[in-house]
């Protein structure tokens, strides 16, 4: 096991010496100084990829999002082998930059592997800091006045636009494919998401965040994402015990909801408490470390009543929402999501084997069908919802549905859980990533079809501003 | 070796099932959950010491970054075992958190130490890029015009603040304590540092930032601060080679002087590079990950030239320094040393034995002796530079030497570093770690009885916020 040492890092040649000095007891003391240089490696092939990757996105109309997913492909298991991870079978040997760390070092075969296993144990935490920073930052963004305004509208969307996928796909999955339950079901959530960043940021491109279909899309999304935490928090833990237990799954949707209801409903109690302690501190830092605790905190109850550790981010970030100290520290927050989310984007498409898709494969083939079942259940199941809609004669059904389909980051979070846990094969794995890809590809051209007039090009400059960070 | 996996982190139960669905092969492969678990569990502890100790040592008067390290101390191997580390020799038995965990989760011995060590790594990792942010941030707010204003004052008084307590240390330990050369060299080498947050701190408090003294003061902490990162720089290579090589050292101070010097006369060009892109970029972090990406490439390349990662990430500061978009940067980097530097002084704090200095134990006198010994020398050896300054008549000389007494941070990189190859040994580090904590004390309260008219209370606005952005 390596015995990490906090300043060694940065002394490569330094640990040459160390065995024979210092306390270090093991051999393994002197990779300490290779694992931070192949931190900082990969950490700067993702920062690359993630920004040529956004731009490039961005520049052909499309979510930047998408581009940092296609760059982790390129970089990843699927093309130039940058990034591995042992979790998809590599090891050091199948790692480029290991392989280069290796030539500059002179290091032997066993070094190189504790190096690879320590240096993509810090890369995956730091992805994993990455998901409960982003997801803490939508939860400060989602705004409770907001959805209370577009109230029952936007709720009935949100709930057919989560049960109609989830049922759609689960079911067609087990009938037509003869996918297992667990694994259908997964799937199943994974068609549930609607990405409240690439919907409102193509909404607002087309200055259509203030009409009634924009309000509910927008509201929509807000429910739909704590909905399909809700959902992923219980489908993961359907998956922990390995069968679909009825009771399990009450006791987890009362566990859900409990502890997100009971995050708002003490919000007020913990907004006096940060707002308390925020006033009071005089260092740098006064209002973010306290939030950012306060999120970590949310994040460790959270796990440990068997919930995810992001869901605790997020009711912590909608709970410190409604201070009057939301703007400062949003706009602190953001750096800091800047600088980490980008891992989490990154690393999801590096671990993606979009080989398993090629059709030249017959074995492939199989995962191909699933995945275009999978695009046209997220399309009719998201499309429907604007039919649900009721009391707004006139009302634009088509775009509400279109504005439903992107599922950007959060059907990424079930795909990278569903395959982490194992839960998913391969073939699926890839089907979904391909569904999400494709689902946020889609929805631009589409909502711009349906929406073509611009009906209201001044949009207010809060709102520019909660767009523009919406926009990863 | 853990196998780590991205999203499981969150999913703790989830795993239990893991080994026989996916393709992991190694039992340890269900442990990344705890890992994760441990990381934020050590956050939130980290980030309430910092807070703790840095606004209590702020109430009393004091710099924040002490109550940082004495809060570090109180969590550390030398109180509460919450945080500690395998390289001081410690076991997962000998933490509080490793063990709170194992009655959480049911966990035998060999997984837990397998989490501890993975653990301790990312938190070691997270604190060396704390470390390289600092310097970064440094880097940003040292103005290389406010250095060549201040001109030949600044750099007689910085020169001999290095020279002078490097040779009274280096030569008082070797003669009177019979210390080897090697950890006597590192020992002088820390004793040269010039704490430019805490300095500017303390003159902008007693509102003498515009004054002579305090230009001369601020003017000399910055180039003492690159002396003491090229002095840092060669005492760490020297110990590579584990003798004095004179050939090796002028090889060495060229290194480190043509690294920093090339980065700077490079720098228009950087600086046109790197508006170029950033002007280009339209995405999030447009500004912050071209810049970021930058500091962590030259910590790499001074890393492969046997430099210190920190040096570049220091350079690389230096020459943004320089751009028009220094001042969003700044802002945009803040948050991100607010989140990462308190994990490096807590950890500091937390690794420092300061058990070796009870004097209960007859063991330990020598270590307290050598002690008493480094803070007459960091005194003595910083109060005579106010004699350094000619063409001054009427200058408080005595307000200068004392400016430059406080070491804190970059002290304490010195005594990480020296601990963590081996260099030196535990008394030794720990009478260098009580001359930072005693220093640091006794600038303020010395400064503010030699300058007890406060000449300039009306700081400008932008040196405020520099100010403030030092007073970390």
């Amino acid at each position: 096991m390596l015995s990490p040492t906090i300043f060694s890092g940065s002394l490569p040649g330094l640990t040459d010496f160390v065995p024979s000095l210092s306390l270090a007891t093991t051999p393994e003391a002197d990779y300490g100084s290779f694992v931070l240089t192949g931190v900082l490696m990969t950490l700067v092939v993702i920062y690359a990829m993630s920004k040529l990757g956004g731009e490039l996105s961005k520049r052909v109309g499309l979510p930047p999002v998408l581009g940092e997913l296609v760059g982790g492909v390129l970089v990843g298991v699927s093309a130039l082998h940058l990034i591995v991870f042992p979790e998809t079978g590599a090891t050091a040997a199948d790692s480029s930059l290991m392989l280069f760390l290796q030539q500059l070092g002179g290091l032997d075969g066993t070094a190189l592997e504790h190096i690879f296993a320590s240096q993509s144990e810090v890369i995956s935490v730091l992805a994993e800091l990455g998901v409960i920073v982003l997801l803490f930052e939508i939860g400060l963004e989602s705004d409770l006045r907001e959805l209370s305004k577009v109230g029952s509208q936007a709720a009935v969307v949100a709930i057919v636009g989560v049960v109609a996928p989830f049922l759609l796909g689960t079911v067609g999955l087990v009938t037509l494919f003869h996918t297992p339950i667990i694994p259908a079901i997964f799937a199943g959530a994974a068609l549930t998401a609607t990405s409240i960043g690439i919907t409102s940021k193509v909404l607002s491109d087309l200055g259509q965040l203030k009409s009634t279909e924009g309000k509910i899309i927008v509201g929509a999304a807000v429910i739909d994402d704590v909905l399909g935490i809700i959902v992923l928090a219980v489908v993961a833990s359907l998956a922990k015990t390995g069968e679909v237990d009825l009771l399990n799954v009450v006791y987890l949707i009362i566990g859900a909801s409990a502890f997100l209801l009971g995050s708002i409903l003490l919000g007020k109690f913990f907004n006096q408490g940060f707002e308390a302690i925020a006033a009071k501190l005089k260092t740098r830092g006064a209002l973010l470390i306290p939030a950012f605790a306060f999120a970590l905190v949310m994040a460790i109850i959270a796990n440990l009543i068997h919930l995810e550790a992001i869901l605790g981010a997020f009711a912590a970030g909608l709970v410190l929402d409604e201070t009057d100290l939301r703007k400062e520290l949003d706009r602190q927050v953001m750096p800091i999501a800047d600088f980490l989310v980008p891992i989490f984007f990154v690393t999801v498409g590096a671990k993606a084997d979009l080989g398993v898709l090629n059709p030249f494969e017959s074995a492939n083939r199989a995962g191909l069908v699933i995945a275009a079942f999978l695009i046209i259940v997220a399309i009719i199941g998201k499309v429907i919802t604007g039919w649900a809609v009721f009391g707004q004669p006139g009302v634009n059904r088509l775009a509400i549905g279109f504005g439903m389909i992107p599922r950007g980051e959060v059907g990424l979070v079930f795909a990278g859980i569903g395959s982490a846990s194992g839960v998913l094969d391969k073939p699926l794995e890839a089907a979904i990533i391909v569904m999400v890809i494709l689902t946020t590809f889609l929805a631009p051209p589409l909502l711009q079809a349906v929406l073509n007039k611009p009906q209201d090009p001044d949009v207010p400059a809060d709102r520019e501003a909660l767009e523009k960070s919406l926009s990863v």
